[in-house]
């Protein structure tokens, strides 16, 4: 009987962090588009989603340490329980980046936060940044999923445009000025780290699934 | 006779914790005079222990594990551990922005990555970020220490510091290239994490002592 309320536990745990991790793809399409196409209300969207993400982040880890202290799980059950506390703090960061993201474009608008030169690399940023959060929501909902080797595929691409981003700004044809300069620094670090957490959260699922660190 | 083994292994947690927080105040002292002195050798010494540190903060994270397995704390108890769990991922990251910071030192090398408009704003900075760090070993030596206020003081003194770079570069008196502009930019965003760390540090610290969050 124990053993039956432990497992619903540990299976409101896992539809929460769906949910955290869903709210953080809304928040990353909207920021993404807010800050391509200058669009201030999606921002705010994205800046009020961000904020109630972190409060639902909050919230479960208060639940898993209650589970903790009246449960007393070990071996797996223990693991799977301390990983969800570290993919709750990472899912709570990803929505604050992408929050970030919004920020950029709202405090432009109504000028663009990205020149022309720029923009469709960071359409393609946000669109892997998407697609990565998507992965993490269905490898949660289901870490049997195979989908480790395109989020590794995935992030590296977004490292590149990552690199991209900095080789155009530090070129010689850059003729941009310092804002420019300075909000498209910030914003491919954010979408950088974003997927950077995407990373993460695969590795700490696959240990669950394999008892094996792969990262 | 099991608590007296609890107690020692939480000294233990305790002591590795501090033990990293001293790292990170190594690696920020070196990153920072590496940063605004143009020093590669200091800033190899922080990208190195900057990775060590990150050996030792998942080191700490499998004894905790350990410790949780075995002695399925309840309340205050648990509270602690998962504490140390969040505070030791804070050090990692707070390691790992300073050695962000010494990377710059690096690459831009023999070359400075600071114009002199803002070398004496990133010395402040610098000097700040070790204060906090140093109140962060303090603190986990010893949580009764009487340092929230000053913490909040020179956090926000980062945080204006911070914005004060951001002025300088967005203002019609910077002439500077895109490469002080990225680098700078980027720099005082490091810094200014850095010091988001140790509030959060500081605000589970004090509710492990006060048993209220008040952050």
């Amino acid at each position: 009987m124990a053993r039956e309320v432990f497992q619903q536990e540990l299976k409101e745990v896992q539809e929460r962090l769906v949910e955290i991790a869903t709210d953080v793809t809304r928040i990353m399409q909207s920021a993404s588009h807010a800050f391509t196409k200058s669009d201030v209300a999606l921002a705010d969207q994205a800046i009020s989603l961000a904020e109630l993400t972190g409060d639902k982040a909050l919230a479960l880890d208060e639940l898993v340490i209650r589970i903790l202290a009246r449960q007393s799980p070990v071996a797996r059950d223990l693991r799977i329980l301390v990983s969800a506390l570290r993919i709750s703090a990472s899912l709570e960061r990803m929505g604050a980046l992408a929050g970030h993201i919004a920020q950029i474009a709202r405090f432009r608008y109504p000028g663009s936060a990205i020149p022309e030169s720029l923009r469709s690399t960071f359409v393609e940023m946000g669109v892997l940044d998407l697609a990565l959060a998507n992965k993490i929501v269905k490898l949660l909902a289901d870490p049997d999923v195979d989908v480790a080797r395109s989020i590794q595929a995935e992030d590296e691409r977004v490292d590149e445009l990552h690199r991209h981003v900095f080789d155009t700004v530090l070129g010689d044809d850059w003729k941009e000025n310092a804002v420019f300069t300075v909000d498209v620094t910030l914003a491919s670090r954010y979408h950088e780290r974003f997927a950077d957490h995407v990373v993460d959260i695969s590795a700490k699922l696959s240990y669950l699934t394999t008892g094996e660190w792969n990262d």
